[in-house]
């Protein structure tokens, strides 16, 4: 499991913006926003299963994920691999992430959605104060 | 060139938060927070040239950008490829940056910096009120 500093971890806990990266089939990266939940060690995301993105995380499990504070120059970066994709019939993933974001389960109850699970390999953090910065990187 | 709806060129001209996606030599997506200009049709970035994104994007030029409004929600992606680096020696290109961002010049002046050029290919909008969202794009 990827050792992180303590307080990385509680920034991750926290239900920050994000975006998250997959690759697709012609190898470009594609970037949207994205809800995550941080879960000991692996990161939830939860998709409509009509969604491009889970067709190409199928094919290259290869992701990354940006998590901003408030301020947005503040930002903690992780790359990893989608470990395992999981049908969310009863919508108990995305209404965990809805909780963790809004306070409230998912409001839409007619979709399918689909949870994928990922490890994270590596990180990068950058914020100006230092704290959230992996080691020996630079403010500017 | 990329043609985009104009509410979308007209989002991507203000100074908004937006993320990099640059790929690892290892394959992985790595993504971070970037400054970024949108010169019409193409799109600038800058980094210290001691950066790791900017070895990265030598070796494989595709590239990924997401770019949010004040709600992060609302975000337009755009997915291209690095088609010039240049040295940034009188700090031109980052002061362009900066002045967009925070109204005024660069402030660190004894650092050397390199500006990346990216033709986008393709791009994808998700916007709540379905103004910035690619044609055919879901709310949910």
């Amino acid at each position: 499991m990827l050792n992180l500093p303590p307080q990385v971890v509680e920034f991750l806990q926290q239900p920050n913006p994000a975006v998250i990266a997959v690759l697709r089939p012609d190898g470009f990266p594609m970037t949207v926003a994205t809800w995550y939940i941080w879960d000991e060690g692996r990161i939830l995301v939860n998709m409509l299963d009509s969604r491009s993105r889970l067709a190409w995380m199928r094919k290259n499990p290869k992701v990354g994920l940006t998590v901003f504070s408030d301020n947005w120059y503040t930002h903690v970066s992780l790359y990893g691999s989608v470990v395992a994709i999981e049908d969310d019939p009863d919508l108990s993933g995305i209404d965990r992430l809805a909780s963790h974001y809004t306070g409230h389960r998912y409001r839409n109850r007619k979709v399918r959605r689909v949870n994928a699970w990922i490890e994270p390999a590596g990180w990068h953090g950058w914020d100006p104060s230092g704290r959230l910065s992996s080691p020996g990187v630079e403010a500017s």
